[in-house]
């Protein structure tokens, strides 16, 4: 096979850069390692910013998103019997972000590619990437049972952190920058229309808790735990008890309850991988970066890399200029660390720490108070939350 | 002895507090356990927020200081080849600092003192604050070789972090939340002027350092430098040479050397006592709080803590109501947590860590990259540094 760029993964970052290089006359096929059924099912993110909106729609991919999505003004922080509420629009001029899951987005992309897109080879395993230093770097791949070569220009790994793509980086001229945080989140669905308009954030000494949603009608909830959870150990009534001791503010709040559809445990990591190309194989999203989901940027930050890159390759293919490109790996790096930089920050704010210190306990309300006293805070967790501009 | 406020430590929290209160036509007196030479020569801060100044207009004690003090409108950040320069001014509606250190502030208010206010006993060692639950509570002090007593209606604790005020709190209800960071200053006073107008805190791998002033002929630098460094393995020629290394940033910029005066070496801690009240003793400035200098706030706590106390007792003595007393502590501890929320970030994000985290220091660099680009990240800074309103 031979392709002008191939993209490793067919998550949202693979499937739009397709997208959006097959709207711009670029050759390209994208390889995925599952099927298709695990690809549209896996559960990850909801919360886009304005810039993930803009760029689905862009690709012609916000049919549903438009319609179905729901766009939110804010979110609400609790912490020691206190509410306050975070107004996006008001802060920042009037941004807002909007629920949609990441499952649909995949399903939303994934049809329109096998409907009128580039190759899409589900259970396509790619296993190397090679002389990405050279003009024809090519991806070695094992399909239907025997090992495939996809000969391509240029080669973009969007295959996760625990691709393959990352790899082909020389040790020497690379590194990854991780912090790894002592604790989990367990997430649910539940088929229960969510108990309140907006996400809800909520401190206390029991531990974090999240309240999102996917729908009108599905609920997304998160608790704090230790590392190494067995979500075995939370029964529904446990977790639900938890959810609502941590949510507890007021005789006028309650949390409904409904069936739990889904149950994982996911920890907490910040990394960072530098740079992000290497000759003519470039990464982007979860390749190249995980941010703990507290600032809902994972998702987020993968859309805007490939933004980047697709414009990059776009001038390249028309003008012949590698400009974008050269600047790609910088330019990106600069909004992820932003990115990695306001999600160890939420991180760090709400969650308990288990070794209990007192001072870091203290110093957490100082941070929630004085996001709730002072504009300048409130907007800056604003912009970042809402999602800070393309080029920084 | 007998008066209405005993008040315990002559440094400019204890000399403050006992102008205030003879204005307000309160009866006070001093007890200062050292010489009136080592009081006037201790080496201190001198960065003032407009609030600082203002209280000491109000106590009269701004004479000097308003011909003297260095009005400053900003700072500069400097950070991997980079300088960012935050305007005070501009980022907060008008506000500024001045510089004007606190040795000159204690010599102030002592000659103020001595020439006609209350009682001010220096060499008189406080031993112990006895029945602060009752009335009448008693401050036993040693004095020109014997043991008296103050017998007092309030005893204000303005002894600083190893004075003995705090200790008569009970443990049960009171305690001290503490962080101790990784690393100390190396401060230096020279004798010559500034190499800058305004300072400069300059975060690199080799480590932090801080270009302040006292005057238009002396210069006040600091070092980061490990936790239990010896000044002695610091000839001059060293201190310098770091310095120059420190802040060097491009070819138009040096450091004027000049011959060092003074030579100190000081941990970076912060601790909160609470509460600030127990019965009649209270606790102002260092006695209840200490931060890390590199957010300029030890002074202007201590001022605000003794703003909020002489406005309490004259409450009470004109009128009768504990009202402002009564909220003392929880007034007091919104700011203190505030400034030592400020304190700890600037000291977080400026000090080379020593484990040397490489991730940390990225994210050290995100921080000072956000504050330099954005207008809300910057004004949060700069309103912290510049001084939050009394009352939050």
């Amino acid at each position: 096979m031979r392709t002008t760029v191939g993209i490793i993964g067919g998550g949202p970052a693979g499937l739009l850069l397709a997208r959006l290089l097959h709207r711009a006359g670029i050759d390209c096929a994208v390889l995925e390692s599952r099927t298709r059924e695990y690809v549209e099912q896996r559960q990850r993110a909801g919360m886009l910013e304005q810039g993930t909106v803009d760029a689905l729609r862009e690709a012609g991919a916000a049919g549903r998103l438009d319609t179905e999505g729901l766009v939110h003004h804010g979110i609400e922080l609790r912490f020691a019997g206190e509410r306050h509420r975070i107004d996006f629009p008001a802060l920042t001029g009037g941004r807002t972000v909007t629920i949609y899951a990441q499952t649909e987005i995949v399903k939303d992309l994934v049809a329109l590619q096998l409907a009128d897109g580039p190759p899409l080879l589900f259970e396509a395993e790619a296993l190397a990437v090679e002389k990405p230093e050279s003009e024809r770097p090519v991806v070695r791949f094992r399909h239907e049972g025997r090992e495939r070569t996809l000969a391509c220009d240029w080669v973009v790994g969007c295959d996760g952190s625990h691709g393959i793509a990352r790899e082909s980086f020389p040790t020497e001229t690379s590194r990854t920058y991780a912090h790894d945080y002592p604790y989990s989140w367990l997430g649910i669905l539940a088929d229960v229309p969510p108990s309140c308009d907006e996400l809800i954030y909520a401190r206390g000494e029991r531990g974090f808790a999240l309240h999102s949603m996917r729908s009108a009608s599905v609920s997304r909830l998160y608790l704090q735990v230790p590392n190494g959870t067995d979500p075995g150990d939370w029964p529904d009534e446990r977790i639900w008890d938890e959810l609502a001791a941590r949510f507890a503010i007021d005789a006028d709040w309650t949390l409904d309850r409904g069936p739990i559809t889904a149950k994982s445990v996911t920890p907490m990591r910040s990394h960072v991988h530098e740079p992000m190309r290497h000759g003519r194989l470039l990464l982007a999203g979860d390749a190249a970066h995980i941010v703990p989901p507290t600032g809902a940027k994972g998702l987020n930050l993968a859309v805007s890399d490939v933004r980047v890159l697709a414009r990059a390759l776009t001038e390249l293919h028309r003008t012949g200029s590698a400009r974008l490109l050269d600047s790609y790996s910088d330019s990106c790096l600069a909004r992820v660390w932003q990115a990695t930089r306001f999600s160890y920050d939420m991180t760090r704010m709400l969650h308990a720490q288990p070794n209990g210190d007192a001072f870091d306990h203290r110093m957490q309300l100082a941070r929630l108070r004085r996001i709730s006293a002072s504009r300048h805070a409130a907007a800056e967790l604003a912009a970042n939350y809402s999602g800070l501009p393309l080029a920084l």
